[in-house]
């Protein structure tokens, strides 16, 4: 897999809302893929976890992790990276959820309780599968 | 996350084509993800690989794996897999992935020089997000 930094297009790819599944790792070293929203900036990936999420305890004990975000229109298209998380942050007052939410087409997230973290990925590997469709 | 069997409605939504992304290990421990044609049978997850396929030694050292199925008229819909891969089988005459081929509504698979293998994964745990969506 190719290393950092991608081209263009699919830097433009990656900014788009599309959808994505992230793989983890659990304690045992088994891989957990999940969807999840995302936000891609300065060639770093943004994800965002409620602080009850067993995913954020298993990144934070193992932070290699791999993304796939799909082309809806094409989903044999995609990208994928691999990477690390570089930082986890306080999600204070939400704002990266929100962020996210509005990037979907969402309003301000609903579900203002519960403490959340954002987490922000290096990535060191990418691929692209039929980069011509995405 | 629970235990097989899924409820029927889950086993309904797993049986239609939608996409998928499948997570397998390196051999040094770290996730990868990439989209995936898949079929569902009898509880069963059938993939399929060219034998040059990285991914598949991969898979034969260490059959852990994890599979999320999105739902792409609401992909914030989507069930998660995880399990590992109980058999390889070759894919003598390109059956399975021809299999695959048309139950995505294509033809039959239009590459028909490599070897490929198809991969059985039994499921030992699966989550579903919003299911009334999917």
């Amino acid at each position: 897999m190719p290393r950092p930094p991608l081209p263009p297009e699919l830097d433009a790819f990656l900014a788009k809302p599309n959808s994505a599944v992230i793989g983890t790792l659990r304690p045992d070293g088994s891989p957990v893929t999940v969807a999840t929203w995302y936000d891609w900036e300065d060639g770093r990936v943004l994800v965002n976890m409620d602080n009850s999420r067993r995913r954020l305890a298993h990144m934070r004990a193992d932070p290699r992790v791999s993304l796939t975000v799909l082309s809806l229109a094409n989903w044999g298209s995609h990208v994928s990276l691999r990477g690390r998380v570089a930082s986890f942050v306080d999600d204070v007052d939400l704002r990266d959820i929100d962020r996210l939410a509005r990037r979907y087409g969402l309003d301000d997230y609903p579900l203002r309780e519960d403490a959340r973290t954002s987490a922000w990925i290096e990535v060191e590997h990418w691929h692209a599968w039929h980069p011509e469709n995405l």
